[in-house]
């Protein structure tokens, strides 16, 4: 057996002996300068400490009346205590007065409390008499009041590097006064897809001929894992036609080629990599299903990878591979973007020894529990069964098969 | 007590008891034809059928030999079977002549089958002498062919209305030969921000100003729900200013103010809106925290929402209301599009009867076991709270705290 198998792949490589060492020689890439306004989903360069005290005065968190607390103690509803309005704030009025202990002044939410005041009554406390206020509640000191620096002091840290900018990390930036952010530039990816039988969507159908989808999900992929896409024209396979497109790919921060991996005579990639003088491939196939051919290297130091032809394995090996890749050179703190959470196997899954399995999921959520079903239909071309997929349960290679009922964790497909 | 409360909010409205009946108003916009290639994180606007059978023709699923699978039976490494090679087809290349039962004609991944042939046996499978092809294992009918229509046959659902494309519909429907489809119009949000204490990011910090943020975050958050956001300048607490503001925003599809909102006499917003011929205010003032003070209402049958004006409230505000508006507006499955998953309380977590709490976690795995710990820190305008975690934890109103070690739903953050 071990001699026939020598026609094929002459060893199947460990993702785990091959990939961390190659994501080792990855380089960060240089960080650009950017609007804080601008930065959603973008990877932030260096650790970013507040120049500022947030909030920068001590202000009123609440509609009400402040109040010096001590002249509060005591007050209930059947005896309420009563004061003189002396002033009233709007939220950006500042107070020239301060107050006495007979004395309140009406402030808004978010008003720089007054001279003398430690407290701010809610309006929902007190009643109005014209121009008195009767207090029915105490107030404790400090009440109602965010104090200089309560949120944010000066030199914490509000975001650390290689954090991915989320709706809410913006307002608090711009809460900070930083304005303008540097964060690793986006990786440029540049996607070839091979194979001579390989038409462009919309030709006319003829037998053979297959329609070239490959560089579409690459470049979605490569945009949700932070990077942009360049998609060339496809490239037939001919040794001169690929050496040319290597050319072009080496001017981007990673070559995608897809397609051209397997071990038939036309799949030519990888001995054209080999044969450069700046090139080697780190590993051409792997233990691993769907995905098997992918071919990994590196030219003039910048990572190529030779995805497989197949739909699936092609997404499912970007996946493993390629968006690993992206995350370092953004410097991102998670190399795996897809959300981990984990669920009840509603069926067994059966798997080899000694392969890692990526197996398309759906799930199903009853009675506070997630259930997952595999969704693999019939092979690995079928890219229907990752659209029927909401995610991916890996079965490693030392465990043979899953069985109904094991808790599994399960990486999400995000959701748009 | 009651009498005090009027004060306040006449009444807190359930979130349950408004929101479903606001969101049966809410109409879906009208489709735009746009690339498939294009389509990327849009919603389907009607289902698609496939036009054509995927494969279009059987083709090879291997590099290998087609073959008669029934002169290979009985075939085994120690009593090969032995066939003429009569031909070698590329991956596009078709045969004119078929196989006997003596021949077989070598093939590629892709490559179309030749006449006669009705199976594939793997190159791995076989020894080549000369011409002569040494066959060490049976191959079944069928067998490494993937049939015409075997993925997807000439009229199946592809993907159904409402559905959010993800990269791996794209080459799906590429595959199909659906070079285009049809969806839904990205709603345009309009966002004001009010208040007369609010300033623009980089201005010098006063006393009693405030940073504006809310509109930046807004307009991320629609974003990432997938409408189209347009940010406004500062509104100040002015009759006629905000008068026209709503006449601008009603231009768009959705208005969304933040601040203005409460029962402080600068709150000027709902009162404005109820004045309109055409406006009326649904509900203002809901049982829950943050983001009580939200109103929500519609003008010229726009929705329109007034949104908490501290930062956190107005964020967890717009996930409530105006998300599932947007949502609603795309014909989208998902009206949430935060992942969800389950995960056990670290900590007891307070709260009150008759509200609802959005709490914010950060999560923590251990042992294939997701802990949830809260991250409120001290109050509602932190929007620290929100960046320091992960997802949020909903306590309903039916209950009164939520203790350590429950398996408690999280709806999690995107991670990019």
């Amino acid at each position: 057996m071990h001699d026939i198998r020598l026609k094929g792949f002459k060893k199947y490589n460990r993702i785990d002996d091959i990939l961390p060492n190659f994501l080792k020689e990855i380089q960060e890439l240089p960080f650009e300068t950017i609007l804080t306004e601008n930065s959603l989903k973008r990877i932030v360069a260096s650790d970013i400490l507040s120049p500022v005290n947030v909030p920068h005065f001590s202000r009123s968190a609440m509609d009400g009346f402040a109040i010096r607390s001590e002249t509060t103690f005591g007050a209930s509803p059947n005896s309420p205590k009563i004061f003189k309005l002396v002033g009233k704030l709007s939220a950006c009025e500042t107070s020239s007065i301060g107050i006495s202990t007979k004395d309140v002044i009406q402030v808004a939410t978010g008003s720089p409390i007054p001279p003398n005041a430690d407290a701010v009554i809610k309006l929902e406390n007190t009643k109005r008499l014209e121009n008195q206020i009767e207090v029915y509640f105490p107030v404790t000191p400090g009440q109602n009041i965010s104090k200089i620096g309560e949120d944010i002091e000066k030199g914490d840290l509000l975001l650390s590097k290689g954090h991915s900018i989320r709706p809410q990390d913006i307002p608090l930036l711009l809460e900070c006064s930083i304005n303008e952010l540097k964060v690793i530039k986006k990786p440029k990816v540049a996607i070839f897809p091979t194979g001579s039988e390989l038409v462009h969507p919309g030709s006319p159908p003829e037998i053979g001929k297959i329609i070239e989808t490959n560089s579409y999900s690459i470049a979605a992929l490569s945009e949700i894992y932070g990077a942009q896409p360049f998609r060339f024209d496809i490239v037939p396979d001919d040794l001169i036609l690929l050496q040319k497109a290597i050319e072009k790919g080496k001017m981007y921060d990673i070559i995608v080629f897809s397609g051209g991996t397997s071990v038939g005579e036309y799949d030519l990639l990888p001995s054209v990599i080999s044969s450069y003088q700046n090139g080697k491939m780190i590993a051409h196939g792997f233990a691993m299903r769907p995905g098997s051919p992918t071919a990994i290297g590196f030219i003039d130091s910048k990572p190529i990878f030779c995805l497989p032809g197949f739909p699936v394995a092609t997404m499912i090996s970007f996946e493993v591979f390629v968006g690993p890749t992206i995350r370092t050179m953004l410097g991102a703190k998670k190399l795996d973007i897809k959300p981990l959470l984990y669920a009840e196997l509603s069926k067994n899954i059966p798997s080899e020894l000694g392969r890692r399995d990526f197996v398309r999921v759906s799930l199903e959520i009853q009675e506070n529990k997630i259930y997952a079903t595999p969704t693999r239909l019939k092979g690995s071309s079928l890219i229907s069964s990752l659209v029927k997929s909401d995610g991916i349960v890996e079965i490693p290679e030392n465990v043979e098969g899953l069985e109904k009922g094991m808790i599994v964790p399960v990486r999400l497909f995000p959701i748009w």
